[in-house]
């Protein structure tokens, strides 16, 4: 089974995560630049949230790019990271309202390290599929930019009750590193081009 | 008339319900962790309507994968099955915000009955459009499946008024029936596959 | 230019108003079976439109389906359509809310003729793009029903101020005239098959 | 890396703003056509709206039109514009709630050229990717037309705090200059078309 439905699908999930996080954004009554501050924090965790999404649309384009057919149980995989996913705009919602306060910090953390532990499993389903050998295995096979990241979001989460910029720190250190997309994949491909080529 | 624009179509329209759904969970005004409690109900109904829509989008998506060609009366009879689907939303919302009263459990356990015959029928169209003696014509022939769905979602329905949580558990069962995709199908693949080989 | 991704991003907008729809019914706050009479319009005024937008998505996919190419001038036609169309979730709020009232239904009326109007432009454009003589140029010659639909909606919109549901009985009407996807076109790939054939 | 889902995302997430603006347009609980009359202004700034929105689309499905690739910078530049344009529905809300006020007027006219610019920005990045020689490189090397528009919505949101009606008089005569979809590429690609006819 191709894997060109599921991307259109999951593509239209992404787009629609993404866009209607900003229905968060209650419209103010007031027509003054100080009826907008309330709004600050809303925009922030928006704008987060934002890299957030696109940083998953960006690896999930990337991985499934150098595949080519997926079974039922990825499908699964797939559906159990978009829930995950769906749940962004809630908990955005709650900590931009709540000005950052502890539990709406952390449960944003648990949100995306239960996104990120999703991802990480429909990779290995993936892999399971392809082979290890597969250019997919090779690239996943030692997940340490995974791990570390698990563990900025454990440490994340716990640290909110710190003090909760502590934990929104931490989540946004995550998205740094990431935000340069899978160059794993990339490079993996220009390694085997220039094989190829040979 | 080809499948694509109609494998499309539905996969957008799932992708707003599944992510619609998401939108009845009202974010809390307060930070506590107790502030999330009434949310409970709520997130329990839209797990369930999420495996919901993720089941009709596999087994949709494999239906599609089989056939080739749509008509005018296919293409209303996906119509019906989305129209049906669309209203999952409404019903989980009025389902969990009453924490499973009787009348929203038994009617939300009617959409999904109205959706498993639209699916059915849907099925039948295809069948009738491709021939009994098509993969998807064995395939569906005797569907089993479908029809003890259809037994358990009545059952349920009509147990939801001796206790609402019958009702409940009985729509769960079906999901879990249907969690593993269309399997008919990937096995009819299977053994095509291997006579094509001999 | 193909007509490839104006199908798709024209999927996506019929498929976003034909869901957000859905959000014009308001969860109700009891739990009776009473409680959901209030919505009882707002649900037919769903359906209703559920219809005329499943009605715009099948023309339009069967119009598409027979020519190669768009120009500049097309693609805007195509947005003053999906605009007017737009303007559909609005209206059937409005009339479902307030129960078939005068005014409601005579705008509900007058988008549905806007509606019509603009799929006519779209037609009109795409023939002259592929001239007179082209499959689509002979389908759209001479397009009674289209005109036949557009004399109904101004009658329904008049008879609206003698009683609202004259003017609700012949939206239905129009839908019923087309709930059929568009055979001319259909009968025409028929035709040209069988000459094929010869 | 193919334009295909990149194409495929940003339609969705395009339709999906063009769409959730309509409902910002509450429905009123008046029947008369005078409890239409305060939407008027929101219906306004909903136009204007969907004509910026379609611009986009159409002058972005141009631009992707004669590339072949995109590498992982072009995807976060798409992104980056994609963001901007995601807080159009926002500041559409506000400007018509408030009735052309002077702040939601200017803040109407800073998104809509920080969208401009991020445009230009993924313009930059795909010449850059093709090479100067490119069609792309060629079309995008003078951008007399970009650069104009972004000094008029400067000026538009300065002149704002003289009136608010100046302000959005600019940004009509900006989405009017681009009205026309991309001509540049058109013309570019009929030169190329007759050259390859010689």
């Amino acid at each position: 089974m191709g894997t060109g439905r599921l991307e259109a699908f999951s593509d239209g999930v992404l787009a629609i995560i993404i866009t209607i996080m900003v229905l968060e954004m209650k419209v103010p009554h007031g027509t003054s630049l100080a009826s907008l501050q309330p709004l600050l924090p809303v925009f922030v965790s928006y704008v987060l949230s934002f890299v957030y999404i696109g940083i998953y649309w960006n690896n999930h384009h990337h991985m499934l790019h150098i595949i080519k057919k997926v079974n039922g149980r990825s499908l699964w995989a797939n559906m159990h990271l978009l829930f995950w996913l769906s749940l962004v705009p809630f908990v955005t919602g709650w900590m931009g309202e709540n000005n950052f306060a502890t539990w709406p910090v952390a449960l944003y953390g648990l949100v995306l390290l239960m996104a990120a532990l999703a991802y990480r499993f429909l990779a290995h389903c993936l892999v399971q599929l392809e082979g290890k050998d597969s250019p997919l295995g090779q690239v996943y096979g030692a997940d340490r930019k995974g791990i570390l990241s698990s563990l900025v979001y454990v440490a994340g989460i716990g640290l909110s009750f710190v003090h909760p910029w502590i934990g929104f720190t931490a989540y946004v250190l995550v998205a740094a590193i990431w935000f340069i997309p899978d160059q794993r994949i990339e490079k993996k491909l220009a390694i085997d081009n220039s094989k190829d080529g040979q």
